[in-house]
């Protein structure tokens, strides 16, 4: 199996994860089970700084909230001095909650509502990345009806399709999110921002897409930025003085990942921005990354416990598959349905003691949520602790009770300690919300 | 527009369900709201006990609650006298809180864990249907350890492949769910459990898919479940009693969608069952069906704020795209990012006062999750609100809070009468169940 962060196999052949046991962690809190490594979370926090701060003076590191969110985890990514970004009020109202510093919040989203964009003015968020000329003038008017000032980053599109899912593309023209360069959308809006008195219009911003496992998409949207920044310039004497290129590199779902270094990331694109800078004249803005799923992704474990097998007979090849049912499935991690998404398993309680086949891990919905197809592990038996790895971007965050299964808790382990940071739902919570109308009792 | 079960156009040109006011129901109770049709899911339940009842003298009709299950809607099916389907703990604990009688309660599940198999048997359900060879021997154990004798279904695969989206595809025989009818798997079962002292076999279960348009792989079902249990007859003496055939019809998501009627289907479904019986010289078993997404689907209209709009220059055809930004998406419906799924929406505010235009419906989400793709509409404004047909099955079931979205509310309207079944989530709900360990504080 890869071994992750501080994932390793300790004296009980058992599988450790932040100096814990994991079939103990499955004792004490249940399947399924989150496990967030907490040294491998900080680590990617330190690297991003880092990498980027050693090789450029002024730079940014917002971690992108919406691949996992908690009142936790907020206090992580403030201890380890990153901005966070918040895509609703939701997420905004879970960062406030845990104390972090509201000018280090970066308020995103397509349609922030009234509401929405109410809170973050009224908490004193540090920057509100506009998406739309429809966005420009909600805030103009809120700015002045509450009097308070505001500093935005403007998205754009710079035109660029990237080599990932098209669900989790972003980046290209046809797109919902933020304004065309190419078409001059993004001007047009910039010459606008430029006239509200209380709206101060700090750079720009683009994001490409997601789980990208090369930098030419990256360079060439800094590029497409730095020329834009010129363009601006030139059409308005405006200098802008940040430059935001969204989301962080890909993580290894599978062995044979092989995504491109925080560091390499760091140096090929503060390279590609130096170079281009040089060649358009313009003074050094801020450079900001927005990474997510290269913070928690691989840094996330989902365990559970395995049920019944079924070895079957089938029409194509090769004849036959052995189906393991989990405890979990498509409510826990809905990925592999949405995205077509891979991942690599392996028993968490033992390494040997049976033959090493090829198993199709199953979900227990009431459809055909099959979790990993066609892999290669250690035989399960019905009792098996089984740890599905990079589990730590997007699933708990779109966990549903599909089914009325209760979400699962997470636990954030790091030396031997082992705190729940999200607490399991009961039965109970999911009749919480539920009301029955007199006339049907 | 469709214009859905009770839904109407009123006097104040505002769409009305269930003699209520949508635009009302949005401003006393928020946007996104789900808004279901009492009368619509009384009226298919009435239908499918009418179809069926009046064509076969054993009818049973147990409501798949995956699809949509509250209290308030385990109260409906109980007063309709429907049975009722539950695939997973919390869905039996839902419908036992709600006083649903145990003995019309199907248990099924891939995977059930022996705490739900336990919570079944203790509380009594009508049936249980075991999935596999681990399951009757889990079932075995269980009721000789507690003392209680349990009737059972066994699902089978009948080896059919309908023509649905592939992982709602179930009766296939490469799947997880239940046994194979043609490799033998189905019989050796059987013979098993007809060995098991309190577990009594009363018949047979198949599930083949959702959302099937057409009829024939309910008809090849049958006939194969009717063939076996005549195989059944000769191999072990046993005459079975039930039989099972799954899911109901498909629904309209388009206007341009024309399932079968349930009246079409129980025609068809029971000359062939009553021929093949006539042929094999079985006696008639008891006839269940198990609609869900025919029950709620259509009942179900989603009511979403309009926001910002974008018309923007695209490289391809037709050059040009207008985005619709609603405020809900993906967290409050996920069908169309899992399965292509398509819908149909109308402004819900007014049918007139601009041009019908091709617009694309965007959700608010950190990704591209666009709800409806090219649809045509009266152009919308900001403010308009819009409505999105058809989301009565697996979107409330399957809802999340992904980017900390809270999930909408659900209203239950009835004869001008609207009462709240599920209450609106709320900025505290998402964070109930956080926790932030002592040392991060």
């Amino acid at each position: 199996m890869m071994l992750l962060g501080t994932q390793r196999l300790n004296d009980r052949d058992h599988l450790e994860i932040g100096g814990c046991d994991t079939v103990e962690l499955a004792e004490r809190f249940g399947t399924p089970l989150y496990v967030m490594d907490e040294q491998l979370i900080r680590d990617n926090c330190r690297k991003y700084l880092a990498a980027f701060g050693k090789r450029y003076p002024r730079v940014k590191v917002p971690y992108a909230g919406k691949a996992f969110l908690t009142m936790a985890m907020a206090r992580i990514i403030q201890e380890e001095g990153l901005c966070l970004d918040v895509a609703s009020g939701g997420e905004l109202y879970t960062a406030l909650e845990a104390g972090f510093p509201a000018d280090r919040l970066v308020l995103h989203g397509n349609n922030k509502s009234e509401e929405e964009l109410t809170l973050g003015l009224q908490s004193g968020v540090g920057r509100i990345v506009a998406d739309s000329v429809f966005e420009l003038e909600m805030l103009d008017r809120l700015t002045r009806e509450l009097g308070r000032d505001v500093s935005i980053l403007l998205r754009t599109k710079p035109g660029i399709d990237p080599h990932t899912h098209r669900r989790i593309q972003t980046g290209q023209e046809d797109s919902k999110f933020g304004l065309g360069i190419k078409t001059g959308e993004a001007l047009e809006a910039i010459k606008l921002a430029l006239t509200l008195p209380r709206v101060k219009l700090t750079g720009i911003h683009c994001h490409i897409g997601s789980q990208l496992l090369h930098l030419d998409t990256h360079l060439d949207a800094i590029q497409i930025l730095v020329d834009f920044m010129k363009e601006v310039q030139d059409a308005t004497g405006a200098t802008l003085d940040e430059v935001n290129v969204g989301g962080g590199v890909g993580i290894r779902y599978l062995p044979e990942h092989q995504p491109p270094s925080i560091d390499e990331f760091a140096e090929r694109l503060i390279g590609t921005l130096e170079q281009r800078l040089e060649e358009s004249g313009l003074p050094r803005p801020v450079l900001e990354v927005e990474p997510g799923r290269s913070i928690v992704g691989e840094a996330g474990t989902t365990l559970y416990r395995v049920g019944g097998l079924k070895d079957i007979e089938i029409p194509k090849e090769p004849g036959r598959r052995i189906y393991v049912n989990i405890d979990g499935g498509m409510s826990d991690n809905p990925r592999p349905q949405l995205y077509e998404a891979v991942y690599s398993c392996a028993l968490a309680n033992r390494s040997s003691g049976s033959e090493t086949r090829t198993v199709t891990i199953a979900g227990k919905h009431c459809e055909t949520d099959i979790l990993i197809w066609d892999t290669s592990v250690l035989l399960p038996r019905p009792g098996d602790l089984l740890a599905v790895q990079s589990t730590g971007a997007y699933n708990y965050a779109m966990a549903s009770n599909y089914n009325r299964l209760p979400r699962p808790a997470v636990v954030l382990v790091k030396d031997g300690q082992a705190d729940l940071i999200v607490q399991r739902e009961t039965y109970q919570d999911l009749i919480r919300q539920d009301r029955i109308p007199t006339r049907l009792t």
